[in-house]
């Protein structure tokens, strides 16, 4: 199969590329810059795109940043939840409708290649939180990606019914670099700890009894 | 209810935005620019918001064009079909995937906004040649659209069992300035009158027995 990924730079977009290259897929990836807060993910894809030698694309999204308000990720006026990690204040990260906005622009660049396939790694983790993660969204864009075409593009999201730690297990077998991924919503140096993606990051790496290579700061 | 709407400058678009004013709907309307040959459509939509005095934004989406290959709208080297129209010749004008990016680029702006719904002007007569103009497809999309997001944003499609000539007519009866719009696929000074959709354009206004204002080159 020749398949597109949805490709952030962060641990599980990265093991899905392993776990679908292992497969025998050939993949080509594509990450989408909408006006983040800082590019540390995108450089983390553009590092493990070259180690892996394959086409990678960074969509300059920035105009659908504009568009958005009330995004920490996008809007810097907003602080990035720390102090309190519970669901409401995640809430702040979600930007509206990003997936959907992702898988069709990998659809297109997928149709347009004569390509068959798009993948994602939605996984069952990130459910209660974002609604484009649920496996009924995925299954409404499976069957919308179906009709949007004459040629059946299949969409791909074998994560969905993993846990992150079952994804970060999956990708110590596979070999995946963790070290040049990045998860953390803020841009220093190093992974802050604790914000919310590190912490999920971290409990996923000690819930499967592995250490995480990438840098953190001191705590 | 509070509506953004897919506005591409052209007569179908026109209408569903005078249409959906007129049913007392709060509008603000997106336009994409995906690198087209032309701007023509673009500066309509521009010309037509300001006189309706509402929000208009013209999204950048030239990223989205160098993906693409082999499509007459954004691939210069290719030859906008002329002298034959029939479906096959037609055919090379599709953008893969196009209307699924531009509503879900929508769908973030309202989302975003706190409103309510999102509102495309497909229509019946795009049926054979533009799979992402069924009615299937908006159905598949209606659904992934409420559930991409926890407040459920609705998809109006009101013109889908419309003919191109009906719409003209409703059109009409709306005041729709019809000469402030854009409809050929060439960039002229005036719509060249021979392209696909010039035909289409100039057959729906014939059948429903109405003068196009817009002007046209001398064939």
């Amino acid at each position: 199969m020749k398949t597109v990924v949805c490709f952030s730079g962060g641990m599980d977009s990265t093991v899905l590329l392993y776990h679908l290259i292992a497969g025998g897929h050939s993949v080509k990836a594509i990450s989408v810059d909408y006006g983040q807060r800082h590019r540390k993910e995108l450089e983390s894809a553009k590092s493990i795109s070259q180690s892996l030698k394959i086409d990678h694309r960074i969509l300059d999204l920035a105009g659908v940043g504009t568009l958005l308000k009330g995004s920490a990720l996008t809007d810097r006026s907003v602080t990035v939840p720390r102090a309190e990690y519970d669901e409401q204040s995640l809430k702040v990260t979600v930007v509206p409708n990003r997936n959907m906005i992702f898988l069709s622009i990998a659809a297109s660049w997928a149709l347009s290649s004569g390509w068959d396939s798009i993948a994602i790694a939605s996984h069952g983790g990130d459910r209660a939180l974002y609604p484009d993660c649920r496996s009924e969204f995925l299954d409404a864009m499976r069957k919308a990606l179906n009709l949007s075409d004459w040629n059946n593009l299949e969409l791909l999201s074998p994560f969905t019914g993993l846990s992150k730690a079952e994804i970060c297990k999956l990708g110590s077998e596979l070999g995946v670099p963790f070290e040049k991924t990045w998860s953390c919503y803020e841009g220093g140096p190093a992974h802050c700890g604790s914000c919310g993606t590190c912490r999920e990051r971290r409990s996923a790496f000690k819930e499967c009894g592995l250490l995480d290579p990438a840098p953190y700061h001191k705590m």
